[in-house]
């Protein structure tokens, strides 16, 4: 059988160089972590896109690919709760592309980049000698904004689940325009103690899996209290969209009761935050739904899949 | 007319978000320079490479494809003088490939990092769905060795021009498996004040072009002193193979000619540094050649012919 992305990344994980003193996060979060010297360190995510799995060029304009792929990679930053300092974007182009198109792109990585307080600083750009699709490449810096950046694997049994905003259903218009939670993580992480973070880019069923792998944890999650997006509202399952569509883009985060309390009780920002759910020490990804409970599997997004 | 990638470059440089206090370098040199607070800074470079563009994936291997990819940015690495720390790798793979052409990409990326003293730390995977070609984009992160880094613009009339290595037919075989300068390149800036720098990716004329306009500066190159590589001196005229050719990946800077005296006497390492003409004043790049003196066009490669 073919090996899954996350698979893959585990194995390339362990295969790491005997880890050098300055990596302090390595491969297999959102964002790896350098230090620099001087109590100075450096966080970075890099993402490919591409036509046809990552946008529909002949639905998207170009300046919604640019600000979709630096919004891939701030998205990143956020998960963390690192504040982002610099983009570098390298594009592959078809063979047609003038440059009337570059400055098309190139508006829609700066508009990304001002929108969220960073700069493009640099970038690469080629083009396919004959057949070839756009590709965009986005690199993201960053700084944390407390103390350390927020891990996935710091979940502990009796945690309460969160996430940002509403799920599911993203492919339908969202995923072009989506707002990387940036403010919001910073503005969580300011407020209490995050114990784990991801950022929902494949489905909560299979980042919420990354979440308590990483943690060695399991979880419960209601089905009920999942908030659906409106563009997921109307389909024939909306949970199941909620659960398994790619390209949420929210938060999904993990805390103590008290801490989870507190933050709810105190948050007035526009983008909600719900408790969804608990973390368990059973190591299994369970939901309750409808009186029972069932194994939930990974059912999100695989970038391996064919 | 089309317009180049130089003349896309500047476009985008000139369109820089007003400048933010923590773009130190911005677009334009070989890397970009962000400062991250309390006196300390890092600088990064993005690239990338495609099938049929920078590689046969008939004739390379998959590790000597991937290891390819990470000396190209080790070199711009090189071409500050900046001491590489960290790359971050994506690759878009076509839907025939499996674990094991996954593991041998890896091997080459990592022969890489660990050959320079560098480590990697993350990346992204992604299938193409349909038809798609191999693309690597890799990102290095890097810390200036010598105060600050060497940048394209520093070179003054007067200074002496000088390259390592020898030029020239790279394609043949030398560009999988190139050394990148980064050694050369920190041994080189520690002896000696080096005014102004850059790698020989796209072409000794093109280059030396790049760096003439960002020092406002012109230059005469002498074609005797032209190292030319063993690859290029079988061919039809081995003196505009080593002008033109791309992707021969050394050094070309500029130095004072009594700092230029002082290198060359004291330079024992196996890789020659080679003296081969004068920065001016007038703006124009020359080549003397045969008694006479002609104008060098840039004739490198360029990212954005068709």
């Amino acid at each position: 059988m073919n090996p899954t992305e996350d698979e893959i990344i585990r194995f390339f994980a362990g295969r790491a160089e005997p880890s050098s003193a300055s990596v302090m996060i390595g491969i297999g979060d959102d964002m790896a972590q350098v230090r620099l010297g001087r109590g100075s360190s450096v966080l970075i995510t890099t993402d490919m896109l591409l036509a046809g799995v990552h946008f529909d060029i002949s639905r998207a304009t170009l300046d919604q690919i640019g600000y979709k792929a630096v919004c891939v990679s701030l998205s990143d930053c956020a998960a963390m709760a690192v504040r982002p300092m610099a983009v570098v974007a390298a594009v592959a182009i078809p063979v047609s592309f003038g440059d009337v198109e570059l400055k098309q792109l190139h508006g829609g990585l700066t508009r990304a980049t001002a929108a969220f307080g960073c700069s493009l600083v640099g970038g690469d750009i080629t083009r396919w000698k004959r057949s070839g699709s756009l590709v965009l490449c986005t690199t993201a810096l960053g700084r944390p904004v407390v103390g350390k950046p927020v891990m996935r694997s710091g979940a502990r049994p009796g945690d309460r689940i969160c996430v940002t905003g509403a799920l599911g259903g993203s492919r339908r218009s969202r995923h072009l325009e989506f707002t990387p939670r940036v403010a919001e993580a910073v503005n969580i992480a300011c407020k209490v103690p995050v114990h784990a973070m991801i950022d929902i880019s494949d489905g909560l069923s299979t980042d919420l899996t990354r979440l308590c792998r990483h943690s060695g944890v399991g979880a419960v999650v209601e089905a009920e209290a999942i908030p659906v997006s409106a563009d997921a509202s109307d389909t024939r399952d909306p949970i199941s969209a909620a659960l398994n569509d790619g390209e949420d883009f929210e938060l999904l985060f993990t805390l103590s009761s008290r801490s989870c309390a507190k933050l709810l009780a105190r948050w007035t920002e526009p983008t909600p935050i719900t408790e969804i759910g608990r973390i368990t020490d059973t190591g299994k990804i369970r939901l309750r739904r409808s009186g029972g409970v069932y194994d939930l599997p990974a059912g999100g997004y695989d970038h391996m899949s064919r």
